[in-house]
């Protein structure tokens, strides 16, 4: 709604300014509209033009000099602002063998899914597990977590955070370790074993929102969700989809990021959806594109895609095709924002 | 961490811009903090200046054209964005005899805290209750709401809104009603029958975040904190402090913003206090002085002020003081997020 | 199903018994049946006859003697075992002017609902209530608790504690206090003042099923009814009814027994309903009758009527009657148990 | 206490016998114990034993007539109630090749522990999955449930149910199907596949406490076990043991039964232990044996023993030896009443 400007009511928003007073009615149609407006747009980042990027990257500087060798993946509604989403961060990172990122915990919840490259570990307190393609891992707010490469090769790893809702609520806070590299002393996949089959610790307690287990591996992920689509269970948006869960709450991973996998048949023409958590995709398997809005997105594996908050979005594929995607799901919910329509 | 700059480095930052890249090494300081580091300031606001402006808001726009008459109170360090913390909006809002503020919803969840005069009403989703100074009343989100004035005075009160969280997620709903205002088909306070005398309907079942019950009744809330300062129980931070609770869960009236009520004694010296919940107090009764980080803020009945996140604070008094105060706890809480340190 | 009976079955019976053992088929039409059928009875107590034998307990044993002075009101159907349903027992209890029911505590749970007089109190863990008749006071498991009369006239309040429950699973536990009576350092309604306003203490965290409110005075509670009644909320079973609840969680003020209050207009003709939670009455207000299966039982106020799971009943008014209850329904529903049909 | 019996006291009692009414302080000392004092023992059955009447059972009487062909373990100290615990009911069940015990359903939850045999299979609610020596299957209150045995051995599983507690809370129902087995139109395993991999499906909500994972295999829950034993986690009490979860909420497979694997060393010699819920073990692996209060019971592969209430018990072992074992933990501490004591 547009209200009548009168030289009076210009007078009296310019002795409302002086004393930090503003006119709701002059700003109200842009704070609250009646559908999500993001600046946000959709975009896509082929892994062939990123992947020479990120060797360069390597070769200019060191992982402990950057501390995280990470291209930050910018929306290009937003640039400048090291966001994907409005509410998250997304990057690249790459671990050269023999390379260590250095301890460090903070505030921001992070998760990790792994696009290329074996032989790299991530350390969550004090907990050590090697990543393959194809995992997802997390280290919740304020785990002390690091990485390193054992191997032969370069690995990459897409990041997922959520910086920007950690920054609006002005809870940011982060420490260095002393120490570049946490001493393992735990077995490989203790937590797995602990939390990982179906059963948990005798009399577990759960305490705050956050997944026990920091390693979802893909060949399990990946079997299900075969086995599902196996017996026809087809879902015309979705294809054959599952989420990431806490094994001790059957909650989301981490309380502001949920993660999901799903499994599209070759020549799959999916229905048309939007949901309020802008979404981030990386392609595991498979090609074929998404119609985001209007916009045509062809992808391959190991290219990353984002889909706006309420933006219709389709995913059509040529071959089979496995996404891994992650977005601010679980934060929308429990604040009682989140919608979608199919 | 300062990264050296060589023209490689910065030849090759040209190249990550135009793939809508950007290394993250250059911005991770001010993206990932050692400690909250808010724009916002810690403010005040005097009710003895804010009341003329009011009243001459009430001649230069109805409330029906306004919609919503509100003076929005804008945190001096990030003017022009209509909120009072990094991730709260609020106004006083002001409504004449007669007038109707019309109907409408939106995703964003609104409290009311009375601040001046009799006869004024919120009717939320059919259901209307008569307000008094000193009330706390919820609108939460997607609920409609309108308000009137039946009585002979104007009558003001503070909104608070989760709009800057809301507008974060790109969650933004809102529709106007067909119909000015709702009818009220309802007895006054049948939701204070039903839900507010530590009795439930039978069998009842929780749908969401939100508190059934809307109107939270000034004289019982500061009979119980004086009933409990009688009895000795004050806290040297605090004083004698209760939060709004969702009788049905315990929890939050609503899952971005809790509320509070403390009662201060006469000539209290509080300790020093910080949380990462930024906070807008108005005062009820009394007065005396807030430091918040090395500034005094005076107080007097109805004054409004805000503590930034995680900049200390402590409360003095020279009279008994009555605070009312509310947060974005409920959301840090929820998230993972929310410290505190006394 | 009755399974043929031949020489060599019976000998094998033979054989599994002295191993310990038993042939499910030859029990298991009585152990699972297809509908509840209780070896309880419907019943009622009038209180003009217990008040005698009340009075006259009262000159034959002292309460300190006793222990607790209560005359237990006995299922006729089951008779021997102390309870007043399969799960839970119900019984009068009387304490005189200058008495003292010494400081004990037991694994089970125990409520208690005023029929009679003034000047008696309950303490609970340090705390101490007045109790009026209508009050609904609780004593949760493992919490100390003593009853005193300050009063000039005897006080009689109903019983109504979990035994049966906690013996089920051989879980009883009990002390008797080196001390008679707890040394009551608080304000009196403390508790209420805390958790009792729509309000609860900073952050507060639930610990355990328990309600931390012990008191639920009878003045809100029918004011509530009677508000609601008049706003036209007459269920056709019910009446008016709500159900206490623990502020702190919304659910039953303890995790074994949860308690009823309702209001039927005069007149009333109820419509017939059926649960599994077999269910005691205590009538506070009014007269009427109660249809349970194809028996009538008349009551006015201070009579006790108890209705067997499973078994339909209806209620009856001449005039306007407030109906107190309790059940295990707490239990029922916790472990999956409960079904009801109106 | 003992109370004085006076001629005037037993008149008394009389006089409330004909009012259903009895005294409470006569028959205090019993309902309310300062400590479980069950009427249940330790005991124990060796399959060597049992393996032949299960078979004689077979000759005598087909699957279909006795509906369910179950020798029921009846604890010594309460023979005649199809008991082996207070509250838990226990048998060994046995399916011929080619034989189905038909499908019915009750309000008693029930779990399976395959202790001999390949080919049997149980369908729940239209999904029927395969068992093999060392599942554990449960069949949650109110589902139809169905067991078939296709192979060409005898298959022998331990069954334990709840219905005593749904006999103490007057629960009861139960339903025969028309048909006699269920049509199985679902792919074997699908709900391993949508709940089993530590995923779920999309925006999954819970209803009831029953998990729908309803099959949890040997081989992942051992070999979760072994890996924890290899890095040295091994309690004094329990040695390595894990309980089965529901992983949609991290709570207890079904509301009334919970269920644990434990691994034991060779050469254990456990610490003392007692917990209030009577617990079932069944051999899966090794030779040992258990100190149950003062009695030493000696254990083999297959056999079945009962721990009551809150007596002590310590496990030795001659090898590595796995237990299986269950209880109504999860029913005792949701009503506030599980205690124990290392």
């Amino acid at each position: 709604m547009k209200h009548e400007s009168t030289p009076e009511r210009q007078a009296f928003y310019g002795v409302l300014d002086s004393h930090d007073l503003a006119p709701l009615w002059e700003a109200m149609a842009t704070l609250v509209t009646p559908q999500p407006q993001s600046a946000c747009v959709a975009a896509s980042w082929h892994y062939e033009r990123l992947r020479p990027l990120l060797l360069e990257a390597g070769a200019l500087i060191t992982a402990e000099e950057a501390e995280r060798r990470v291209l930050v993946l910018e929306n290009p509604g937003i640039r400048g602002r090291s966001q994907i989403t409005n509410s998250l961060y997304a990057g690249l990172q790459l671990i050269l063998p023999g390379e260590v990122a250095p301890a460090h915990r903070h505030a921001a919840a992070a998760l990790r899914f792994i696009v290329e490259g074996e032989g790299a570990y991530t350390a969550v307190d004090g907990e050590r597990v090697t990543m393959h393609p194809g995992d997802f891992v997390i280290t919740p707010s304020w785990t002390w977590h690091d990485h390193g490469n054992l191997g032969s090769e370069p690995v990459v790893w897409l990041d997922g955070l959520d910086v920007p809702i950690v920054n609006l609520f002005d809870t940011s806070f982060a420490e260095r370790s002393a120490t570049k590299s946490q001493f393992a002393d735990c077995a490989e996949d203790l937590a797995a074993s602990r939390y990982g089959s179906n059963m948990l610790p005798l009399d577990y307690e759960v305490h705050g929102g956050n997944s026990p287990l920091f390693a979802y591996r893909y060949a399990p992920s990946r079997a299900a969700l075969e086995r599902l689509a196996r017996s026809g269970q087809i879902d015309p948006v979705h294809g054959t989809k599952l989420q990431y869960a806490n094994p001790a709450t059957g909650g989301y991973p981490m309380p502001t990021i949920g993660a999901f996998l799903q499994l599209l048949p070759a020549g799959f023409n999916g229905a048309i959806y939007r949901s309020t958590d802008a979404t981030v995709f990386n392609v595991v398997e498979g090609d074929g594109f998404s119609m985001i809005g209007e916009e045509r997105f062809d992808w391959r594996p190991r290219d990353v895609f984002v889909v706006p908050s309420w933006v219709p979005v389709s995913h059509h594929t040529n071959s089979e095709s496995v996404l891994f995607s992650f977005s601010d799901r679980p934060a929308q919910k429990a604040l009682g924002l989140w919608r979608e329509h199919a």
